[in-house]
């Protein structure tokens, strides 16, 4: 009697991973990381093995890579840090028993062997597809809900101008801001993203900052007639000085990213706001929305309930393997992507 | 029979006033003001004819005479406006009969004659000298209370760091810091204003910022060794750019003046402050201390009851006469006051 070795009729499961190998200078390149492949790992004791359906590629991690300093960063040899969804296939954790679904901290990998603290929430792929949970229903959707409707606090009627409209998450800001009564108006880059953002994100008005040049300023200001109350920036630097001029007394700045400079080592230049600031009385903030996991399953409940009245939806663009992680921060800061953008490992 | 003349023998009361003739480029100086003499009006209808006792010499001056926009101007041809101590000598409204001394907007002149509603509170010259009024009871005191207690919401032990520390707002915050538990570190312009910081006005530091010259960063890094909570900053500019590095995670930036930059057309260069904000989780607030009317009574209520326990002293310097006011602000910017200035017109 002979018995099959399945190990002979099927190779054994590889563990494809994106690891860090320097920090970056500027916006991170490929050549700082290296893709290999390996064993699959057990899960940790009492904790759990995921296999990976769905990675994030985030704007933040240009911090997390930087050799300057910043709230949270990724060291060289270790697996890039993303947020995933991904299904329980060992465990060792009874509150993550296999075939649970999961929002965590996975990273670039296939398979991802984490303690119980890395698992966030659960996410049911019935409602919405892997990658809506790493949107609208992630980090993505609570960071705009945090900053648009914890932070600033705004009033039916009032101007929102919000950068990278058409990004992660400014596309929710956008169709946060339409659900709450607000004139929303989105700065984005190229013609397509500008005919996005006010057909499928929310936005009364968008402005294409690139064709506008220097005139930013100029069509800001005609774009918004009241005034801005609520300035939400996802970039900073030259967009964010075409913006100052048009803010409201009161007007609060809710700074989400600074996406659009390259290095701040040593920090670049600008028009000093301490005179805007007292003048016109601003509330300027920064946030990260992890400071904030108190507010997420109000936020969650509130963006899950738009989503099923059909005002918020994902747009999303899934790239299609590991070995293109390497180049997707790259894609993301050149505006190359079509919605947020994630890795089907 | 004969009856004497009173004009006969003392010559009629003359109203003497300092009028706006132009806008100011930067820092006002005296060839922007004339002193002239005229008659003593009457009470408008409902109103009172104040005589005015002490008033103020302010830096936020420099705003309401700039061609810049402003959150208030002072017109050219009008009388400059200002903050002062009287006492009613004629009245037609019975809120404020003949005698009543109040703090209100009487301006640079002698004689104010004045609607009910700039007549902004009483004063009781028993408790503190008219010059107090000004200072530690007046708009010094309330935009101290507002910015470092209201807005900053300082947390006993945390360190805060002021500029102009040893001017009539900075005084007050370094004494109101040393009653709530503070560490309070000051930035002084002088020999003479550092020790008068650390002798006098609560601070537990003081550095002089023109000594330390390009080591400002290194010397506010020295003297607060737990980093900065709060930055109560009067200044903007350079010193500013000396203390931003030294911030805390979470740190409150209030800004309540921009003493350092002597134009904002066009506003000055300087290192772009989005990625402290976003990495440090700051919260910069600018604010105007008339937009808090509401808690003017509980602010005055706490700064009387700190005086009358010997917590809080007025540090002033008294000018002698409207002939020396429009040299007043420059000397202000100059630095040469010694405490909270005023004028006895």
């Amino acid at each position: 009697m002979t018995q099959a070795d399945p190990s002979a009729a099927t190779p054994p499961l590889q563990n494809r991973q994106v690891r860090v190998l320097r920090r970056a200078l500027g916006v991170p390149t490929p050549e700082i990381f290296e893709v290999i492949d390996g064993p699959v790992p057990a899960p940790p004791p009492g904790g759990v093995l995921v296999r990976v359906i769905n990675a994030a590629v985030d704007p933040a991690m240009r911090g997390w890579l930087s050799a300057e300093p910043n709230y949270l960063t990724v060291p060289d040899g270790a697996v890039m840090r993303a947020h995933g969804v991904g299904e329980v296939i060992a465990s060792d954790c009874a509150d993550w028993p296999v075939g649970a679904a999961a929002y965590g901290w996975f990273g670039w990998q296939r398979f991802a062997a984490v303690p119980a603290s890395d698992m966030l929430w659960p996410v049911d792929l019935a409602v919405a597809p892997p990658e809506a949970w790493l949107s609208i229903f992630g980090l993505n959707g609570l960071t705009a809900w945090l900053g648009l409707i914890h932070l600033a606090r705004p009033k039916a009627g009032e101007t929102v101008l919000v950068t990278t409209a058409a990004g992660g998450v400014g596309g929710v800001v956008g169709q946060l801001a339409a659900a709450e009564g607000l004139y929303a108006v989105g700065l984005a880059g190229g013609p397509d993203k500008v005919a996005r953002a006010t057909s499928e994100l929310g936005y009364a008005r968008a402005i294409d900052y690139r064709a506008a040049g220097e005139a930013l300023g100029a069509r800001v200001a005609e774009a918004c007639p009241a005034g801005i109350d609520i300035f939400f920036d996802n970039t900073a630097g030259a967009l964010a000085d075409g913006v100052f001029p048009s803010l409201n007394v009161g007007a609060r700045v809710i700074q989400c990213g600074t996406a659009a400079v390259a290095s701040w080592l040593p920090p670049p230049q600008g028009p000093r706001r301490e005179r805007d600031i007292l003048v016109k009385r601003l509330s300027w903030r920064g946030f990260v929305a992890f400071d904030h996991q108190a507010l997420f399953p109000e936020a969650q409940a509130r963006l899950r309930a738009l989503h099923a009245a059909g005002r918020l939806q994902a747009h999303d663009e899934v790239l299609d393997g590991l070995d293109q992680a390497p180049g997707a921060i790259l894609r993301l800061y050149r505006g190359e992507n079509h919605g947020r953008l994630t890795l089907r490992p």
